[in-house]
């Protein structure tokens, strides 16, 4: 594609992808695709809404080696979106919109992509069986204002929409593609995934680009790059690094991009090899999943269920345990033990040990570990008890301390923590959980 | 100000702030000052990293009448980032930018800005001060790379970082103003509220905005706009009123915009007696605050504990609840009963009803919500079961039906939903907790 700019932002910083280094790894590949991200609606550019979508798909067309060099948020006033959309398309091959797709009349990005691409709007026939279907299901009759969706340009392809009623739509003119989706983010991610696949068809990259990620935790970003600096240094020129850091936890994804998939393939592996020799204590998944997921694998493969006793996290472990699907296989219940009496009369905490050494302690959580998974019948258990703040610290146990412990029928492990005060509460109860989830993981290991 | 511009947005959806009604409502406001947001970052552009700096500079300028018409995302390449400074400058009289300001050598904002406004780099001695003593606290001796944070542009005014190296900056030339910070959220966030006075006080803003949020709950988006129509449609002019709708919620916020702020508050005052008449059964709060937030807010009042059983939201209301600073006044507990056997054995679910009318079923719910009480030894509990999918579902009850019991220790109260399958998993989970604690809000209320 001779149109393809090259774009080769100069960051060599540590937190960045692939594309970033392409400068430094000597220019090695030109032909990358450029494209800009337009997110339509008031209701960002007022701070009443976090932008998630721009980075949703930034991340997916990064990784089929698409650069996206401008995001924009602009309102849904008409001319304003359509000087800007005309503009973009003046500067990028390749254009994402979202939002001003709903129902109402205020909802204007349809009439002005029409506008840009010439082409009226008329009944599209499987879009309004697929509207007719969906209301029919919940009971419903289809409204007038509903109907109306199923109006769309004649000329562009309808990208069906499963989860609400604004379809998707690709335009195409002049060797440009942009792609107009919802602004509601689980109708906007559902239909980008779908999309992805044929965005790659569509611009036919000629190089392989895979990505392997290695999940750490219990060390911090500036320590694990302390760490792999020699390695890193010595990374092949089309294997790139990246670090991201998640409360607990670091990701490390590796990039490979050339032509010979096998080579790279097998590349990656010789390095995620050395890689496990020089951190795989704190290697805890070679998948870009979630701890949850990871227990949920394990678990299923050992036969195995787990019970936890939750004070501090007060049931957030339990939530993401339950978000994987199908953790009904070995996840029987668990018990969120907030106050002291609960904890000494369900869960059989020893009355000494709350009074002697306080809720927030090893002989507590060793107590709690072990009652549960004899109360729950369970193989393994959780437990976890500290201070989430912002008031209940002392100076011996300030806000952040948390003792977590581990056990199994025949073993128990127990750590204490000191998250500290940073991010305040949402992030002390994250920390503690991927801490909490960290250590049962390392236990099946062991 | 005669520079500032009107922007007058002609959007009237359902979904925008007060500034996109001031067209309708007869350009009410004419002297609205415009702003673009400009923020540097590769991190944003990859999808690693979620803009929320965007938010929260829009949050807090909206707060004092500036209106956000448009917040982009760049690289930190030079001339891009140049480019761009200048573009936006030609467009807006105000422009924030943040990113780009660290100790490394990529970070270059401070350099672009220096070429853009002709200023030199000098040694500004009290940032130095200020480093080195927040170095020396830490124990640690200032590293030649962060004594250059200490170079900044002289003509600038510099904003102190109580939080970092990366001071702001504060640029002004022909009626324009710039405003550089870090792109680091808790730096930046800091700054920010720092300078909030200084930006009302250099635009002399003179007219008062005052927000009131009233949520609902129980009532779609557009079944409740037509409910409130005739109202909506009769507001004075300058009262505007945005629908800002989440998972199983829709929260109304009215803005009054004028010069009297008594006049202002006495009049939305009227307006929220008048919605109550029509929309009293679906408000929860009054406040822009959580369910939580209110649960707790009212179990504290009336000094009364709460315990759940939780099957299909795993866990996931406990965690609501407990993330709530001070719910160990009023929550003792739960247990998340995600098996049957759970619910038979340590819930005393009766085995008639689990034969007969299966997990997710009246009887089953109600049974959850009585003995969960009675072993924890509350005032009220909550109970969950239900199909969450994306498997367990069957013909009669398919994915998304729902049993909720809410009971007092004379009371109870069920419901069954239907919450269909978008969204997913999770969106499942977080509809019925909000049911949930919906039903509990209203029996504490009746």
């Amino acid at each position: 594609m001779d149109d393809l700019k090259c774009i080769l932002p100069s960051s060599n910083s540590h937190n960045f992808s692939y594309i970033c280094s392409v400068k430094k790894r000597e220019q090695h590949y030109r032909n990358i695709l450029n494209m800009i991200i337009i997110n339509i609606g008031d209701e960002l550019l007022i701070g009443q809404v976090i932008n998630s979508n721009a980075a949703f798909i930034a991340e997916k067309v990064n990784a089929i080696g698409i650069w996206v060099e401008e995001s924009l948020v602009i309102g849904d006033e008409e001319e304003r979106m359509k000087k800007t959309i005309l503009e973009t398309l003046g500067k990028t091959d390749f254009v994402i919109v979202t939002g001003g797709l709903g129902p109402t009349k205020d909802d204007r990005t349809k009439k002005v992509l029409c506008e840009i691409f010439d082409m009226p709007l008329a009944l599209h026939e499987p879009s309004l069986e697929r509207l007719t279907a969906m209301f029919k299901k919940r009971g419903w009759e289809l409204s007038e204002s509903n109907r109306l969706q199923a109006l769309l340009p004649e000329g562009a392809e309808i990208i069906p929409n499963d989860n609400g009623t604004a379809q998707g739509m690709w335009f195409e003119r002049d060797g440009k593609v942009l792609v107009s989706m919802p602004g509601v983010p689980f109708e906007m991610k559902a239909m980008m995934c779908d999309i992805v696949p044929k965005i790659r068809d569509h611009f036919h990259s000629d190089f392989e680009i895979i990505h392997k990620v290695v999940q750490t935790s219990g060390i911090g970003e500036s320590t694990l790059s302390d760490l792999l600096e020699d390695w890193e240094n010595a990374l092949p020129k089309f294997i790139t690094l990246a670090y991201l850091p998640r409360p607990g936890i670091v990701r490390l994804r590796l990039t490979a991009v050339g032509e010979d998939k096998k080579l790279l393939e097998s590349m990656l592996k010789d390095e995620i090899e050395k890689l496990k020799k020089i951190a795989g204590d704190y290697i805890w998944s070679f998948e870009d999943n979630q701890m949850e997921d990871e227990i949920g694998k394990k678990l299923r493969k050992i036969k195995k269920t787990l019970t936890l006793a939750e004070s501090c996290t007060g049931g957030y472990i339990a939530h993401r345990i339950t978000s994987v699907p199908g953790s009904s296989h070995y996840f029987k219940g668990s018990i969120v033990s907030y106050s002291n009496e609960i904890k000494r009369r369900i869960l059989n905490v020893r009355e000494v040990n709350l009074k002697k050494y306080g809720a927030v302690s090893e002989p507590v959580v060793s107590d709690m570990a072990i009652n549960s998974m004899d109360l729950f019948d369970t193989d393994f258990s959780i437990a976890v008890s500290g201070i989430a703040g912002p008031d209940g610290g002392t100076e011996e146990k300030p806000v952040g301390t948390v003792w977590i412990a581990v056990a199994t029928t025949t073993r128990i492990q127990t750590e204490l923590f000191h998250f500290g005060t940073a991010g305040g509460r949402q992030t002390l109860i994250e920390r503690a959980a991927v801490a909490a989830m960290n250590m049962l993981l390392k236990m099946m290991n062991s």
